[in-house]
C-alpha cells in the first residue's frame, strides 16, 4: 500500500513556500510487533509547524531535513500489532503530515471517542487549541465578570474560543482580526466588538472601545499589535502570551517590545501559556468544552482544506490570516 | 533669609545638562498659618527626577518650567506655624532641590527619628529605595533559598540592597555593574559574583556563572541588559521590573525587547514594583531593614556630593553609572 508524505526539503527563509516541501509516495512497510497503522483523516495546520521547520532545538527539536513534516493528526487504526491500539479505534497525536502513519503508541498518541464528537474536534476544540484557550484564559488570565478581555488573532481557533469562554465568564470581549468576514463571524458568536487591524488604527480604536483599559490581553500575534495593546492596560491587567504569529517567519529579526514599562505602571503582569503544562488537567478542560459545545454556548468553527497536496498553501493561510477558525486538511 | 533653589530652566533632550538648570537665590517668604520651614540637610538624587523633567504627566505631572526641581530631601523644621510639625523635628518628603523648603505638611511629608538612624538613611535604606528593594524582591520576586537572583544596576542603592536581602534569604546573588570599584564593593558586601557589563560580554558571562539560569531577575536598567537577561531565565523565573535607567534619557527612542517570548518558554512571569503601592506596609519594611542594619547584615552605602551647586553633575552620575550606593547631596 502506498503512503503520501509531506517531506521537509529545505528550511524556509521567511514564509514557508511550496518549494520547501516535497510530496513523496512511499510503500508502507510491514508492521513490527508493538506497532499499528493509522489512516489519517484530518491533519492539523498549526503555527507551531513553522517553528519546527527551523534548525535547532527550542522546546522540541526542529524537523530533520528529509523527514515527514511534524503535525498533529487524527485517524483510524486500520491494522495493529499493539493490543492497546487495536484496529477500529480512532487516535490523535503527532502522526505527521502524511496519509498513513505507523506508531508504537509511545509518543503522545491518544485514543479518542469518535461517537462523542466529530473526529476533527479532537484537533481543535477538544485538542491542543481548545486546551490552550481554556487554561490560558482561565488559569493564566483569571477573568472576573465585568472585565474587558482583548484578544489578538481572534479569528483563529484559539482566539475565537478564548472569546467565547470569556463571554461565558461574564466578560466584555473585544477581538482583533483582519477583514469583514472575521468581524462578522466574531460578532455572530458573541464578541462585543471587533477591531479590524488591517483597515483600522488599533490604538485609536482601543481608546474608543476600551476607554477604561483592558484587564486581560490574550496575545496570539506579538509584534506591533502587542506593543500597542500594552498602551491600553487597565490597572492590574494580565497579559497572557500564547503565540506571536507575526514573528514566526523571521525569528532573526523580531520586533522589539517598547512599551513593556506599561506593565509596571499598570501594576500588571505578563506570563505565557504552554498547554503541555496542563496535561493532567486536560480531562477538566475537555469536559467543560464538550458541555459548552453541546449546550450551544460555544461554536466550533472549522476551516477545511481538501487534500494533502494543499499542505503548504494551507500553512501559508495561517500567516496571511486567511483562515477562519480551526484550519484542517481533510485527507 | 535667602534660599538657594535649583530651577528647571529648559527641558533636556537626552541627558540633563547644567544648562537645563538655573540656581536661583530668593528671599524666603514669611510663613502662613499651617506652614513650616525646613532646612534641608540632604537631597536625594534619584533616576525618577530625569523623568519628571519631561513635559506631560506619567504617574505624576512633569515639573513646570521655572519651578523648583522636584526631589526627595530630609531636613530639620526650623520654624513652624503647624503644630503637627513643630520646630526641632526632622522631616522627609518631596521637599525639592533647594536649601530651604516651605511645606504645609499635606504632601507626603513624614517626621523621622534622627536618633534611630542617620538622617540620610531616610532617603536611602529607610526611605523609598529601601522600601522598593524590600517589597520588590520579597513580594514580587518571592525568593526561595538556593535560587539564583540576578540584579542589574547592582551598584546603586536599590540594587545593592536587593542583593543583600537576597543573601539573607539564602539565595545566590549575581550583580551586573560597571567597573572594578563596584565589583569590589559588591563582592565585599556578599554578592557571589559580579558581571562588569562595561568590560565583559553579559551573555557569555551569564552562561558561565548561571548555567542553570536565573530564578529572579531584578531589573533597574532595561534595554539590552534586560533583553540579554531574558535569554537566561530558569524555569518559573520571575522578572521584576524596577526601573529602566538606560532608557530615561530618550523616551522617544526606547530599545524594544525582542526576547520576551523567553518568559513564555521559561514558564516565567514579568511584573513591576511601584513602591507607593506598599505605603501601608512601610513599617514592616523599615523594621526589617533597621534590624538588619543594626545586626550588620546589611551595609548602607552612601555616595555624598557636597553642595547644591553640584546638583546637575550629581544627577548625571546616575546615568553614567559613577555613583556607588545611595547618591545624595549634602547641603
Amino acid at each position: 500500500m502506498q503512503n503520501t508524505q509531506v517531506i521537509l526539503k529545505s528550511r524556509p527563509v521567511g514564509m514557508a513556500e511550496t518549494h520547501n516541501f516535497e510530496w513523496q509516495s512511499a510503500e508502507i512497510p510491514a508492521l513490527q510487533v508493538g506497532q499499528f497503522l493509522v489512516k489519517n483523516e484530518y491533519i492539523s495546520i498549526d503555527p507551531a509547524i513553522r517553528g519546527w521547520m527551523n534548525a535547532g532545538t527550542t522546546y522540541i527539536p526542529g524537523i530533520e531535513l528529509g523527514a515527514v513534516v511534524r503535525a498533529f493528526a487524527v485517524g483510524e487504526v486500520i491494522e495493529s500489532k499493539n493490543s492497546d491500539f487495536p484496529a477500529g479505534v480512532f487516535v490523535e497525536g503527532l502522526l505527521g503530515a502524511q496519509a498513513y502513519a505507523i506508531s508504537n503508541g509511545q509518543t503522545g498518541i491518544h485514543i479518542v471517542d469518535a461517537q462523542a464528537a466529530p473526529l476533527s474536534a479532537y484537533l481543535g476544540i477538544l485538542g491542543m487549541p481548545g486546551m490552550t484557550a481554556y487554561f490560558g484564559l482561565l488559569d493564566k488570565g483569571q477573568p472576573q465578570a465585568g472585565e474587558t478581555v482583548l484578544i489578538s488573532g481572534a479569528g483563529g481557533i484559539i482566539g475565537s474560543l478564548v472569546g467565547q469562554i470569556a463571554k461565558i465568564k461574564g466578560c466584555r470581549v473585544v477581538g482583533i482580526a483582519g477583514g469583514d468576514k472575521k468581524r462578522d463571524f466574531l460578532l455572530k458568536i458573541g464578541f462585543d466588538a471587533v477591531i479590524d487591524y488591517k483597515n483600522e488604527d488599533l490604538h485609536s480604536r482601543l481608546q474608543e472601545i476600551c476607554p477604561e483599559g483592558v484587564h486581560i490581553f490574550f496575545d496570539n500575534v506579538g509584534g506591533q499589535i502587542l506593543d500597542t495593546a500594552l498602551l491600553h492596560l487597565a490597572r492590574g491587567a494580565r497579559v497572557v502570551i500564547c503565540g506571536a504569529i507575526s514573528q514566526y517567519n523571521d525569528m532573526t529579526n523580531i520586533y522589539g517590545i517598547k512599551n513593556y514599562m506599561k506593565i509596571l505602571t499598570a501594576r500588571g503582569s505578563l506570563s505565557g501559556i504552554i498547554v503541555f503544562d496542563y496535561l493532567t488537567r486536560y480531562p477538566e478542560g475537555k469536559q467543560a468544552l464538550s458541555q459548552w459545545l453541546q449546550n450551544g454556548q460555544i461554536q466550533n468553527q472549522e476551516h477545511l482544506i481538501q487534500g494533502i497536496e494543499q499542505f503548504s498553501q494551507a500553512l501559508k493561510m495561517l500567516f496571511t490570516g486567511e483562515n477562519l477558525g480551526k484550519l484542517l486538511i481533510k485527507i
